[in-house]
């Protein structure tokens, strides 16, 4: 999956993952107010608006990106309802030949994190049979608790040829409370680093491993220390757009072979319709915002890296 | 929720908490079977087993202890099927008079943790309405992002009083490669601590936080430091039994007045019918063979503390 990571961002030209994270506010009234009409306002009307927006979205930027990143949280949040959505979304994103990235950031204690391995990645045991549950390609993990809550997951992976990002420096204002302390003169971070590369050279591709990092594009004298920890780990990046990251924060991410980092942008790019840039296209044609969105940021990041980056 | 919980665990003289973790291999099988016919080796069939077992265990020990805490991953590995019967099993715990302990280890950016708090704990409006998703009492929290990671919950927690037990030092036997690491010469655990206590004092019931952690069972000496560090929080211990803690390890969680800790049990409690010592109840009569486990756990403890506990 990697590999196919790989392969599909040569082939757009596009090191970007679009974030499917519909929190209502950013779904378009009309689309809204369809699902109430169908399923009133209820936790199933807001997963049929979450389900159609994400549609609407996915089907103007599917053939411009290598990946789309749903952020469980946004689902979960309407209870069984909000995860049929999300279920739904994964399965439609693969179906139109997306890799997709379950930002799910899990992690627990071995047999716990097998579990959710199991079941976000891998099969399960019933009886004789086995079922894949939620099925997603590639998810987020948290290392806080240590190698034998992030191996179970890498097991799963080599069985499925399936990828994990890692947390190691996130992009919210707060992450250096605990991911910025000194250990041993030197952040934590890089501790959480160092691991990535140790568990990733355990399950290569070709040229990169399937454990890949998270590391946000606010920081970005971090991610060219890191890019040097992990050479073989493909970064996955978040805090572009809205959280405040621009382009040229994300030359020290990327590989001198302009590949190794994948950038996330959410509501920069599904929410585009309501911002002025934007706004030319109208709450109705939010997906064509969106596709806009997408084509500035391929732009922004090819400037940024100051190569011609689509050699499909 | 928090004074509930204190109440709660004074009445049943027993600070012990049932891990709700029902992994296949731990429900007998004429469970299983039985599911299996009615509904086959399917995604349904797993979870009605689940289901099943759990109510099982639930009728035998919801009068002896205060709290369940099921382990959402052992659920979510059946997709949603297997969220389905969390949800069940969390109504019914609550219907039951117990206080329900969601074992999801949620965190994330702020925008994204208010999310999981709003779908654990909270409530998600759609239009004019208000839905409750899971609807939990308490959930457990990773730290790994910081205070903006952690306080949307606590936010939610304020509002619908209820209250998060945040990961702070785990029993897993690699805890120590990121949360032993040294910080200005202490322990980073101890760091997460002194947090803990600090977002804890925003959130008081009447003698202990809303806000409390997670520190396992098989690392006393480390619980006796935190207890100091966060003297109004109370613990979430796990790793008792089956992952190797003892009674007498658990002193030091305690404070002076007999509080202050509650202990997990998952597969010591719900899987006792597979062990020698009360092999004499049968697998048919599981849900006994846990209520016999559940009062020498309690015995064990009270033994470790040396005084009488319940003073209901």
């Amino acid at each position: 999956m990697i590999n196919r990571l790989v392969e599909k961002i040569k082939k757009t030209g596009a090191p970007i993952v679009v974030g499917l994270d519909p929190m209502l506010k950013y779904i378009p009234d009309q689309v809204k107010e369809k699902a109430y009409r169908e399923y009133g306002e209820t936790l199933e009307g807001a997963a049929e608006a979450v389900w159609q927006f994400n549609k609407g979205i996915v089907d103007c930027i599917y053939d411009l990106v290598p990946a789309v990143k749903p952020q469980i949280a946004m689902y979960e949040q309407f209870g069984i309802e909000g995860l049929k959505a999300f279920q739904k979304t994964v399965d439609y994103c693969k179906e139109k030949g997306l890799v997709v990235i379950g930002d799910v950031k899990r992690g627990d204690i071995g047999s716990t994190s097998e579990a959710y391995a199991v079941g976000h990645l891998g099969k399960v045991q019933v009886g004789s049979q086995e079922y894949a549950g939620f099925d997603e390609d590639f998810i987020t993990v948290n290392p806080y608790l240590g190698s034998d809550g992030v191996k179970p997951f890498v097991e799963v992976c080599k069985k499925e040829k399936k990828g994990i990002f890692v947390l190691v420096k996130t992009s919210n204002p707060s992450s250096g409370e605990f991911q910025d302390r000194l250990v041993d003169g030197r952040p934590l971070y890089e501790a959480v680093g160092e691991k990535v590369a140790e568990w990733g050279a355990d399950h290569m591709g070709d040229d990169y491993s399937y454990v890949g990092a998270v590391v946000g594009a606010t920081y970005p004298e971090m991610g060219k220390v890191l890019r040097k920890i992990m050479p073989k780990a493909y970064i996955l990046v978040p805090g572009y757009g809205a959280q405040g990251g621009k382009g040229k924060d994300l030359v020290h991410f990327f590989n001198a072979d302009g590949l190794g980092a994948i950038v996330n942008s959410s509501r920069g790019i599904i929410a585009a319709y309501g911002q002025e840039q934007y706004a030319r296209f109208g709450a109705e044609h939010f997906g064509d915002a969106a596709r806009a969105a997408v084509e500035d940021m391929k732009a922004d990041i090819a400037g940024a890296l100051g190569f011609p980056f689509a050699v499909s």
